[in-house]
This record gives C-alpha cells, sequence and structure tokens, in this order.
C-alpha cells in the first residue's frame, strides 16, 4: 500500500519532512500522519515499552472497538509483537508450565502451533475439521469428542486455539459455531486463542467475519480471550516486516502479570512494524488526499484474492480424483487428492507419505510449489495438499491449466 | 546515521528513487546502495529465508572476515534475528532439553540470560567477576571453582557466556584471559556463547577488542562458538529496529539442523532490521560521497560515548563511600555503594534490598534513573548499581553535579 510505505519512508527518514521541495510531492495527510507518529515516537531507534508504543496500541484498541461495536478496549490489554507468531509463543508460554499440559488445536492446524507446543515440552489435542456438504465443518460434538480423549488420559487443556478464517483450509466459522465453541469453553473452562489474522480475507459474500472478542462479549461470557491479528495478511501484506498484536480480554491479573513478565525478556518488538500497525488500523479517511489510491489499491487486492479464490476452487474441482470445498476465507484451498493404492505403493517406496509424492512430482514436473496436507494434520487414510491463491490472477489461470496436466499424467501413471 | 537512514527511506518506499528531482537529493552512493539491496530482495514487503537474505548474511560473512582476518566466514553460518536476543533464546533453545541443563553465566550479567534460562526451565551457574586494582578481574581459578561447584550438584555445563564488552560492567578481556577461557572450554567441553554486541564501545586506547571466532581460530581450537552482535550498540544504535546476528564455528552438525529448524518456527526476522545490519557492516568507503558525513557522525558518537565514560569515571570516583572500576567498554559503569548499617536497616524494614533503596531514593530525588545491582547479581553483601554514559554530554556534567549531591546529602542521612 503507497499509504503505508510513504509514511515509513517519512518516518524512518525525518529530514524529507524538512526539505520543502520533497515534501510538497507527498499528500498532505501522509505529511501529517508521518508528524503525528514522529512527535508520539520521537523516532524508531529506541527501544518502546515492552508491550509496544502507547500511540500504536490506543490505535489499535480503537480499531478493535470500531470493527465489534461492543464494549471498550483498554490499549494496556494490547501488546505488540514481531508478527502475530511472536504473540501466540508469549500466550502459550504464560499457560504451559509442564509436560502435562496441553492445548486443543485444530487439525488440520497451521504448523507453527505444534512445534512452538513441542518446543514448550507441551502437547496438542487435535480436533478435527470434518468435510461435509463442499464445506469444512466444526460442531461441538467434534470438540466434546476431542476433549473427552484427552481427559481420559489425565490432560486436560488450557487453551483452544482456533484460526478463523482457517489457515490451511480457509474456512470461515459462522456465528452459531462461535456461540458453540464459547460456551465447550465455559464448560471445561478453556481459554480461547483467536488467530484472526485473516479476519480482512472473506471472500463468501453472504458470510460474515464475526470476532470471538465480539461473541464472547454478546453472550457475556468471562471465558478469556487473546485476540490475534497481524500486519501480514489482509490487504496490507506486510510480512517482512514482522507487526502483529495480541488483545486479551477476561484474563486472570495474575496471568497478564506473566504475560508482562515475558513480553519485557525481548525489550519490545520492532518499531517499524509498530508504526506499520498503526498505519493499518487508522487508515486514511474518505475526502483526505490519499485515499482514493489507498481505497483502490485495497479493492484492487481484495477484488483479485477473491477471484483467485474462486478461481482456485472451480479448477480444482474439474480435475480428476480432487475435491476441494468452498474457500471462504483467508488464502488458501485445502484439497482432498484421492491416491490410488499404486501412488501409495510408490510412495511407501521411497519411505515419504502419499500426499508428499504427489507434492513433489508436482514440484519437479511443473515447478508449481504445494504443501503437502501431512505437514498440516489431516484425517488418517486422506490425502491432501495447501494451494494458495496469491499468485498474479494471469499467472494463476496459466498455472492452474499446467497443475491440470500435471494431475491427470500423475493419476494416469499410477493408475 | 544518516546513510542508514537515508537508505532505509529509500528502501522502505522506492517510488522515491524514480522520482528525479528527489533522488538528486540523496548521495550517489546511498542510491546505489539502495538499488543493489531492492535488487537483492525486491523490497522489504515478503518473507525472506528464515536464516535471513543471503546478501545480507553475506556482507556479515565478509565484515567478519575483515574484522578477524583469519579464516574464512561460510554465510550459512550466519542466522540474522530480531535483536541478538532472538539469537541467544535460540542457541539455547538447541542446547537445553531439561532441568538439569545448566549455562554458566558472568555475575553480574545482563538479566536476560537468567530470564531465557528460567523460562527454558534450566538453571544457570554463575562465574563472579573480581573488582580488583581498579578493574574487573577474571580468571581460570574463578572458572574453575564455579564448576566444580556446579558438577558436585551433578549439573554438567553446556556451554558459557561471555559478554565482552561487558553489560553490566563495562570490562575488555584481554587476550591472555580469552585464552584462558577457551582451554577452559576445552577441557570441560563447552560452547562459547560470545554476546559481542559492545565490540565498537572500547575506550581504553591501550586495549583492543578480539573477538572469541579469532581467539579459537588462532588456537586452532575446536570448541564451538557462537558470536552475536546487534544493531543496537556501538555506534549504529538503533535498537528500535531489532536487528542482531549470530555466526556459529564448530558446532556439531546435527545442533545446527536443531537451530536451522528453530529458525523457522518464526518465518524469519525483520526485514528492515536486515537490510540495516547489512549497512551497518557495510559502510561508504572513503572518497565515496556520503563518506565524510558517515564518518564524522560514527567520530562524534564514539568520542563523546569515551569522554563520557572518562567523565563517569572520575565523577563516581570523587563521590564519598562509591568505588567505580575503570570502564573499558560497553555502555555503563557498574560502581559499588557503600552502604551504612542504617541505611540496610531501613531498606530491610521496607522489605528491599539496600540497593534498591539506594536507587529508588535516587529516582524519587533527583530524576535520576540507576538500576540497582541486585537486578544484575552482585556477590553477598556488596551493593552497586548500574549507570550509563549516554546522555549527551552537556547533561552528563550537571547530571553527575545533582547525583553527587544526592550521594553524599543520602550518605549523612544514613550515617
Amino acid at each position: 500500500l503507497s499509504y503505508l510505505r510513504q509514511t515509513l519512508s517519512l518516518v524512518t527518514n525525518p529530514t524529507l519532512l524538512s526539505n520543502d521541495e520533497i515534501a510538497r510531492t507527498f499528500p498532505t495527510d501522509i505529511l501529517e500522519q508521518a508528524k503525528f507518529i514522529l512527535h508520539k515516537i520521537k523516532g524508531v531507534g529506541a527501544y518502546t515499552d515492552s508491550q509496544g508504543s502507547a500511540f500504536s496500541r490506543q490505535s489499535i484498541a480503537k480499531f478493535i472497538e470500531r470493527r465489534d461495536k461492543i464494549g471498550q478496549v483498554d490499549f494496556k490489554n494490547v501488546f505488540l509483537s514481531n508478527g502475530a507468531s511472536g504473540s501466540i509463543s508469549m500466550v502459550l508460554d504464560a499457560l504451559l508450565f509442564s509436560e502435562k499440559d496441553t492445548v486443543m488445536i485444530p487439525i488440520p492446524q497451521y504448523p507453527l502451533y505444534s512445534a512452538l507446543l513441542t518446543l514448550k515440552g507441551a502437547t496438542a489435542v487435535g480436533y478435527f475439521f470434518e468435510s461435509k456438504d463442499d464445506r469444512w465443518h466444526l460442531d461441538s460434538q467434534i470438540l466434546e469428542t476431542a476433549i473427552l480423549d484427552s481427559l481420559k488420559v489425565g490432560k486436560k487443556p488450557k487453551a483452544i486455539v482456533v484460526i478463523n478464517p482457517g489457515n490451511p483450509i480457509g474456512q470461515l466459522l459462522s456465528y452459531e459455531q462461535m456461540v458453540d465453541i464459547v460456551h465447550f469453553c465455559e464448560k471445561y473452562g478453556l481459554a480461547i486463542l483467536a488467530d484472526e489474522v485473516y479476519q480482512e480475507n472473506v471472500y463468501d459474500p453472504a458470510s460474515e467475519f464475526h470476532s470471538f472478542r465480539k461473541v464472547v462479549l454478546q453472550l457475556q461470557s468471562s471465558v478469556p480471550v487473546a485476540s490475534l491479528n497481524s500486519l501480514s495478511k489482509g490487504f496490507v501484506g506486510e510480512c517482512g516486516l514482522r507487526g502483529g498484536y495480541a488483545e486479551f480480554l477476561n484474563w486472570d491479573p495474575e496471568v497478564m502479570t506473566v504475560i508482562n513478565k515475558l513480553a519485557s525478556i525481548f525489550l519490545c518488538s520492532n518499531t517499524v512494524a509498530q508504526v506499520a500497525l498503526h498505519l493499518m488500523v487508522s487508515p486514511p479517511l474518505p475526502g483526505s488526499p490519499s485515499f482514493q489510491l489507498y481505497d483502490s489499491e485495497k479493492q484492487q487486492i481484495l477484488g483479485a484474492l477473491s477471484r483467485k479464490a474462486k478461481l482456485l476452487y472451480l479448477s480444482l474441482n474439474k480435475m480428476s480424483n480432487i475435491q476441494c470445498n468452498r474457500i471462504e476465507g483467508a488464502m488458501y484451498a485445502f484439497p482432498e487428492v484421492f491416491l490410488s493404492p499404486s501412488a501409495c505403493q510408490a510412495a511407501s517406496a521411497l519411505g515419504i507419505p502419499p500426499d508428499q509424492l504427489y507434492c513433489l512430482e508436482a514440484l519437479e514436473r511443473t515447478g508449481i510449489v504445494l504443501v503437502p496436507g501431512s505437514g498440516f494434520g489431516q484425517k488418517a487414510g486422506t490425502h491432501h495438499f495447501r494451494i494458495t491463491n496469491l499468485l498474479s490472477e494471469e499467472a494463476m489461470q496459466e498455472v492452474m491449466g499446467e497443475f491440470a496436466g500435471f494431475n491427470e499424467e500423475f493419476h494416469n501413471r499410477y493408475s
């Protein structure tokens, strides 16, 4: 986004502001925004509060209030981090103390969660999304089955991770599903780690993103929620800057004390991302000089992602032995590929999972990078892969053609 | 540094480069540098390799070769991180597996180490620097005593942390002391975590910084060394950008595999700091358009730090009941303050350590922030505080006057 990058250049090099010839090439609202930021933080060179600069956390608090239209957000409950990953790691550190500690995570899941749980010496209880009627399905019964299995072996989960919209499966939870999850958490005393980094990436015009914070407040529930968001997704897409935040609702003050202490170990998150987070949640207002360009860039990015999600869904379902659910949100499809016994034997001979054979051959024969479903977890005996809708629209058309050719050839070869 | 900030503004907002009117206000070597970086990484918006961008790691490898004038550095052994803290955390994760695992750390120490060891469920074995003849002293006997005490309770350290120049005590190890440490590590099979983030901050004209990498190579030793460096110190001082690196020498390939895996959990370190690290180790060459300003800024910063270190040392030693060792490097003095029984009783009545009482009163009465020695560790029965040489030169003169007044008044009050 030009708005973001223009402001960052002024904030990293404030001498540009004092050169009239240069300053006049920038929209006036961007000059004002840069001066406001520099007034607040006196430059990006110094450490900030370990939680992050107050001005950026205040902007985020206001953004959450505007988005959810319920309750107030105290910026003291907002923590900035290097990517949302930094927040996730911190929350898990605050919750996990021994090998008996466990957290519920979705399967398929984003591998950060299993990796961090392993690193911290804890374990995961998986709850499996089911493929049903062209969508990824989750209900209370699935959650109950998972937690009862865990309780049977003496492990009581402390929290549940919900990725919504989902990575890698691209599902979007309905309001009713979220209500069920909150009631489930009340019943078993779980906190919710709401990984909502794809909240701007919703493709089904009939659906809407709801935050767990909003649902919990509307239910007047006391379930603790850590809401995660990021610079890396949405239409901002600044993954390289590594900016994210966690906002805490209903957490025990003692846990918050631990979280404060944990945040201070690494001094603070990087200041450029702190500034970028403020910019992400403080877009130009209609009528301001930079609004038109900002809005057209935003609509272009979101429109293209939506068209490509549809193209991905339609193209995949036309291919033999592939079934792809609707892509409701996020940036991925996670189709099932039906592999023949002969493909499974060939993989077994190589000592790799069958979906890995499929993905490796796709890479070798076409250059297309897919991620095998086994990297995210999947029901035993099923095979999936993850594919993104991040290519350009022109490239996507061509790539899907090549991929269809590969898929046909693969299944013929192993028929 | 103007060189660094000017380049960062072009890299974060490349449209500045395509506007001739703006571009002509930048020195030509900075334009070239920005184009080179953008050619290498295609912008700061995307994830890089988990280890960091190759171009930045290659620049760091060349810098280390130029600095040490011995051996070659493979950029594949250089890992970029969000501050040196990120690297330290990663190395400790690779080394520590159980509660029995332990690492030797200096006392007084930078609290990051004790905090991370506690977080990771491991323990620290402290080796105590001794105050002797106006300097902080360390020898093999001190290390032997510390490790033998640890072995007696069944804990074999895996590594030793050496902060050189030191935080908080400002010592600089001699070449001979470093040789002794390497031999000690050979004897007990320890790796060295060489925290060398203050390598540019050396104030004694008769002394010189030596890297542990150089000493190990010159001794033809096989002791593993992780060399840490940072954007935050030296004369760059860009703490807010959160950039650091670790360079690995002599490490077991299996440990390197674990380190690679750990680096990948958080995707990558922030790209702005990756670019800044490249700039830090690739300064303008003499004769280039931006050299003169760069060099004058560098000399000004280092000269002022050196003068302020001297001022700090002289002022503190003029005060009653304070003894300060020579400040050989880093950015701190760690003087001993001799507190009366009456001061100790007053602290005890408040339930705080005596040095904390001293520091709190200094804060309340003068606004000067000192850090109590008990935060870093000190020999039982002694009391210290940490004070920095980071104020401006004018402010420093005035502040030392105020501080001397407070110190006099404190000791009189508790005499």
